[in-house]
C-alpha cells in the first residue's frame, strides 16, 4: 500500500529508466518493510529545468556552467 | 481551506471529468467537514502510464496486456 | 490506480469524519472515471494550524480572531 | 535540506519570473531558519487551469467570466 | 538532485528500516539515472491508518478483518 | 490561488518563524506574479530527522557527526 514519488528533471529519461525506478522502488519497500507489492504505487515527476532550483539558483542555468 | 491532490494516469479525461472531479471534491469536503467551499482548493495531475507504477510493472505495458 | 491526497488543519476530525472521507474519494473516481476502486488510495495529512496559512496569516491567528 | 513546491496555474510564467521564485523561497529559509541554501531543493509545478479548481469551480471557467 | 517521498502507514518502521529506506532509494536514482546522491533528498511520510484508505476502506479496519 | 507547500526538519521550529515562513512565501507569490494573497494557502511539513535522508544518510546521523 505505499506510496513513493520520484521528482527529476526531465533530461532524456528512457521508458526503460522509468520501469528501472518502478521496480527498484517497489522491490526496495518490499525487502525493507515486507510491503504488499499488488497495491505500492509509484509515481514519477519529470519537472522541467527551468521550474526546479538548488542553492537559489536555476538548474537550466547550472547546466549551461 | 482544505488541499485536494488528485492524481490520474492521463488517458483521455476531459474537461467536464475534471470539473466533476473538482465539484464532487470540494463538496465532499463541505459535507463531511463543514469546510469552506470558497478556500477548497483541488488540484489534478495526470501522469503519463510510462510515469505511474503498480505492482511493479509501468500502467503502459499493464494497459497493454 | 488514483491516488489522493487530502490536506486539512486538525481540528477534531473524527475516524467516522475520516471514513467518510474516503469512501467519498474514491466512490468520485469510480463515479466520473470508471476507476477501480480496489487500487484506488486515499491519504489524509492532518496539518497543525500553526502550520497552515492562508492570506499570508497563520490558521491558529485566523481561528482566534 | 529544506524542500519547497510552488504550485500555480500555468498562465504565462517567464523563465525570469520562475528564477525569482527559487531565489526568493531560497532566501527565505536561510533568512528565518538558517538552512543551508545548497542543499535548498524548490519545485515549481504549472498546472492547467482545466486541473485546477476553487470553490467548487475549474479555474478557466472562473478566468471567463 | 532528485526528491524521492515515501508514504506508508505508522505500523512500526524502525530508525534502521527509515534509514536502509533512504540509503536504498538514493541508491536506485544513482544506479538508474547516474544522478549525485550529495543533493538527492528522502523523506519518508508515516501516516496512521485512521488516515489511509484504499478500496474506499479505512486502513484501520482492513487490519482488524 | 498558489499552493505553496515548505517540507523541513522538526527541529524546534518556533510559532514566530512559521508565521514568519507562511507570511514570507505569500509575499513572494504577490510580489513576482501578481498572486492574490487571499486564497494563496502556505502549508508547512515538519519531518522528523530520521525520516529525512540526503546523500543517502539519515539527517539524525549528520547531525550527530
Amino acid at each position: 500500500m505505499p506510496y513513493v514519488n520520484i521528482k527529476i528533471t526531465d533530461e532524456v529519461v528512457t521508458a526503460e529508466q522509468k520501469a528501472a525506478l518502478i521496480k527498484g522502488a517497489t522491490d526496495l519497500l518490499v525487502e525493507v518493510l515486507g510491503k504488499n507489492p499488488a497495491t505500492t504505487v509509484v509515481v514519477i515527476d519529470e519537472v522541467n529545468t527551468d521550474n526546479w532550483g538548488i542553492g537559489g539558483e536555476v538548474v537550466t542555468k547550472l547546466r549551461a556552467k
